[in-house]
């Protein structure tokens, strides 16, 4: 079981710091968890990784199951071994890209069947045994079977679909509580998935049938999934404060560094999302000052580093000439050395967001970022947010 | 200029341990150079490399040439900073590369003109411009235009070939002595290259000529070209002693363990190869048990690292379960968890030929490295020693 404890609030705002206590350490919120989709963060070493020291990394159920399998990973002595990672792990169900498998998967009211994208087998994700491969998996905390609307979605469908979601979450917590009862051997925390689409109704009945059981935390799903950033950033301010305070608040596969500034504002404390790991990829750097397009021609022959005001250890050697050369030339190290500096400028975010909140000046911090970045903002990143 | 002092000779071969000193550090030899083609050693961020510590690391002026520029990365503050690499850096002279380029370059008495393999401009290098380029770079060792003949080669032409090379490499000689005395800020060392094919008549008149001039040091080219193993050891044996004892010599492009323990004990101290960087990217593992093929089925559930005795970071972490599944998941982590490991594996060969060859016990030394390495040598690993 998960503690969790709040240990600051920002008086102008519902932000708020707080400890979450986990099997593999503790995760100081808000946190950013740089997505680890299958046994890696992409580009990222273990030792680079133990390097950016984020507080929780995210791993996907989904890609795991496919390859190289859970049962697999348990018999290598589980997901922490399997990566490298000494530190906590969060992993989702496998919902998400379930339900993203247009044509390929039959939904019904157990569960969904799909078929592998790798090899075109058959696989199935119940309520139960997503939880059962979390906790075979050894994961700090697992995420319940849940159903990702699209964005827009009618609303008859909406509130069916939320109703199943609930029920399913439900189910999950049920079968961990087994697990942990019976076996002893897994001692991870449960998190329920608050859904609803953009319906304030919806989001309240699913925020209040998943409270009456105490899950160790509670996440805001089915956003970031197509929506204008306005209707984003209302349904993130409607429905975090529908969920328990005293557990861990999580907006998953959001965003930006703004939405993410915007929903610890409203009281979220957890975060994951592939931006900064994918923009590394595509040549996307975020800084304190905007964001960048390394390809751009007008840094072929710039000797500053990425972020002027950086620590990371990319900034501390390389010139964004250098890098827009590397980044041109399709080498391999240019993706290490992006996705060094964009988790960095990401992790390092959040541990600046965590100290205005415990000294009171969350606010300001938030209004002196957005400014410094938004001279390139929304110009040069990707368009969408996806996990 | 250079200074080379032997430190070291073993009683039972011609293998020597000896300390070259550079503008940028001493290269203690027998060494293995890295190769960094363009701008990176493919898949190493700066701090990486910094942990494999390799004695020199090697560039491709021909890449670099083409992209980003000598110009550029001499605008830059030259080539030790725009890598993020503070060690001593040889460079090629771009020849074994243009004339590679067959149907894209015609050669006349003075150089070499070629059109770039990625925007088709036209480019030319002669016996000077190379030189020149070297410098631009504030490399520590330039290598002087040759041309590396195929294999096989009719007498007639490698006879004529071999005259040319020696005449460039006096006039890059002559090059380096004036920039040298002109301008001041390059104080590097040049290599000459010893060509002639198999033909050991040519080889002597090469050596011969260039021992003429005072050299650095002395590279035996145009081997490693595909001719057999047998006919490359035997060349070695051949040329190796012909070149100046006083100087270092270097086989360019070689090889296989096996094959560079084999050129050290003829009296070789330089090397570089990209075997254990392109190994890496096609899942070949070099062990001192024998070579390994990660992606075989027979790893997917084997817990141990890739070598028992390995000390590199990559073996304190990974098992070879976790190394395939990131392989043929082509996870970009893979690149860089297989490379750190092939080249640890280079390096740590290397530091041990030195210390056997300081300790007298060469010939055993070889003798057991390959007996251990004996199981699968040739089965598993690339068929063809390219740079």
């Amino acid at each position: 079981m998960l503690s969790f404890e709040i240990t600051g609030e920002d008086p102008e705002s519902s932000a708020r710091a707080a400890e979450l206590s986990t099997p593999h350490g503790v995760v100081r919120t808000p946190a950013f968890m740089p997505v680890g989709t299958a046994g890696t963060v992409k580009g990222m070493a273990a030792w680079e990784l133990e390097r950016l020291a984020p507080e929780m990394i995210l791993g996907n159920t989904y890609h795991l199951l496919l390859r190289p399998g859970g049962e697999r990973i348990a018999r290598l002595g589980g997901l922490h071994r399997f990566m490298g990672w000494t530190g906590p792990i969060l992993t989702d169900s496998g919902g998400f890209q379930v339900f993203s498998l247009a044509g390929r998967r039959t939904m019904d009211a157990d569960g969904v069947t799909f078929s592998s994208h790798i090899d075109g087998d058959q696989h199935r994700l119940s309520p139960e045994n997503v939880i059962e491969t979390q906790a075979t998996l050894g994961v700090d905390v697992a995420m319940v079977l849940d159903e990702c609307l699209p964005y827009p979605v009618d609303s008859a469908r909406a509130k069916r679909s939320t109703a199943t979601s609930v029920e399913w979450a439900l189910r999950g917590f049920a079968r961990a509580e087994e697990i942990r009862r019976a076996e002893g051997d897994w001692d991870g925390g449960v998190f329920a998935i608050q859904q609803g689409s953009l319906d304030p109704a919806l989001r309240r009945s699913s925020s209040e049938a998943l409270a009456a059981v105490d899950f160790d935390g509670y996440a805001i799903g089915g956003l970031a999934v197509g929506e204008p950033t306005d209707a984003l950033y209302e349904a993130v301010a409607m429905a975090a404060p529908m969920l328990p305070g005293h557990r861990p608040r999580y907006l998953m596969g959001v965003g930006y560094p703004e939405d993410i500034l915007h929903a610890i504002g409203c009281g979220v404390d957890l975060f994951d999302c592939v931006l900064p790991t994918r923009s590394a990829r595509t040549g996307k750097v975020f800084t304190s000052a905007g964001d960048l397009v390394i390809k751009n021609a007008r840094f072929a022959d710039d000797p500053n580093p990425l972020d002027e005001g950086c620590s990371c250890p990319t900034c501390a050697v390389y010139s964004r000439a250098a890098l827009r050369h590397l980044f041109v030339s399709n080498e391999v190290t240019s993706v290490v050395l992006l996705t060094m500096h964009n988790l960095w400028f990401y992790l390092s975010l959040m541990r600046e967001a965590r100290e205005a909140i415990m000294t009171g000046r969350y606010t300001r911090f938030r209004a002196r970022v957005e400014k410094d970045r938004s001279s390139t903002r929304g110009k040069t990143a990707p368009t969408e947010n996806e996990r």
